[in-house]
């Protein structure tokens, strides 16, 4: 998913701020991905009141990053194992 | 995994810019994560150079999300077919 002219344009608000996501992924999924980014960036700056959005927006990276590497972990211990 | 005084504390560095991150992950998962921002970072500012760092970490967050959703729904689907 990135900003630039492919196949398809969804607008979504995140933390206030709209934005343009164009990628091949459907709409019902970009705004699934959005609603997760702005419900973990609200529960980050509730818990650290003085980060800065731009901060904030970097550890949320970081947060959703670590559950998805987890789960890839996870999986991979799964296939292991059989 | 927060920016809070917790368990573990690991020291890196994404998009130039050095983070605590604390939190029960060890500190090789902590750095993966990391790099994997970083390097998300890196490869959406090379498309949209025109992003500002703000919104570059959101669409980051975006991005990284919408792999994590994509890999929880192909686990389900492939749970639901056993």
């Amino acid at each position: 998913m990135e900003e630039e002219h492919e196949k398809r344009r969804t607008s979504v608000t995140i933390y206030g701020q709209q934005y343009t996501i164009v990628g091949q992924e459907n709409p019902e999924q970009v705004k699934k991905v959005a609603e997760l980014v702005d419900r973990k960036m609200r529960e980050l700056k509730s818990k650290n009141p003085y980060l800065d959005s731009n901060k904030l927006a970097v550890l949320t990276a970081v947060n959703i990053g670590n559950d998805y590497l987890s789960l890839l972990k996870s999986d991979k211990e799964e296939k292991d194992g059989d």
